[in-house]
């Protein structure tokens, strides 16, 4: 009796406050193909508030068209200020809601992960994990911006950890065990 | 010909990840009257994911009992690490998405600036807050934590700068003018 190969999307997510890239991809059984890759700037609005409606809107319209059955999520645990990481927390919130009205669960990787995932080196550059990518998927990634290409990387990275081995990915836990590790963190 | 006045409701907003605190207060010409005030707490939730689905929801279900016309949160722009300000934006953010999906328009306030609006101390403990606000509003708050107080208390500031005669209040400004004082944010 021949296995039924499952069919379904998942959407990767690089958020940022300027620009935001998303890639949605297509797994039937172990195959990977991209269906869209691409960014939404906010570079033009002044206005902070109509930054974080764009990237909700954008991701909700994305999750309606695709229907992924999951979304995963490139976090950046640390940055150079407490400012810049405020407003990088708003714009993963909103796309986070996005997600979550429309039941869509949600898993984080921190870029080393990503990387690491791909390449096998953790510290491997972005144009390496973009032609790693380019590789595997045979797509040509030429005309897209680092910040799709890394959207695009999540949720390669995300297919991976979900089929290996190892068990289903850490959903959600990067946030939990970083914090376990770093006990000296101030919660509101 | 007399004047007529107009009613509506404003939603207050002191958003944390482990409690988030709000107020609905209704407006009738220049009284004001506290509908609702309480908090939401995510104590009891281990995953990241399921309190900010909680704040989220939350959120939501209050714009959809009350219908405020116009959202105000408490908004910290400092922190003593980057790991808690991340945390905080992503509390920000979800709770920020779900006024924006009901159309609710969002004016940030320091505490500062909400502790200078409603006591004319901008370094007011937050017991004087809560004493100066039960006097104006005629509540008893001694019931409620103080994150549903601070709630209380940008709702209440919101309302005072939106009719004082220095007009409007900074809807959303606050951000751009702090990041301006602070050139040396870095952005991703």
């Amino acid at each position: 009796m021949q296995k039924k190969v499952e069919t379904y999307r998942l959407l990767g997510i690089d958020p940022g406050t300027n620009q935001l890239g998303y890639a949605v991809i297509e797994v039937t059984g172990k195959k990977l193909r991209p269906l869209d890759i691409g960014i939404v700037s906010m570079t033009h609005l002044v206005e902070q508030q109509f930054k974080l409606k764009k990237i909700f809107e954008r991701i909700t319209t994305i999750i309606e068209i695709y229907q992924p059955k999951e979304m995963a999520i490139e976090a950046v645990f640390y940055g150079k200020n407490v400012q810049s990481m405020l407003k990088l927390g708003r714009a993963q919130g909103v796309a986070m809601a996005a997600a979550i009205i429309s039941g869509v669960e949600i898993t984080e990787y921190s870029p080393k992960e990503i990387k690491k995932s791909i390449t096998g080196n953790g510290n491997a550059s972005k144009e390496q994990v973009a032609a790693m990518l380019k590789n595997t998927l045979k797509v040509n990634l030429d005309g897209h911006y680092l910040d799709a290409t890394d959207a695009l990387g999540v949720a390669v990275c995300h297919f991976y950890k979900s089929n290996s081995a190892l068990g289903g990915g850490k959903r959600y836990s990067d946030w939990g065990a970083f914090l376990k590790e770093n006990p000296k963190r101030v919660g509101k």
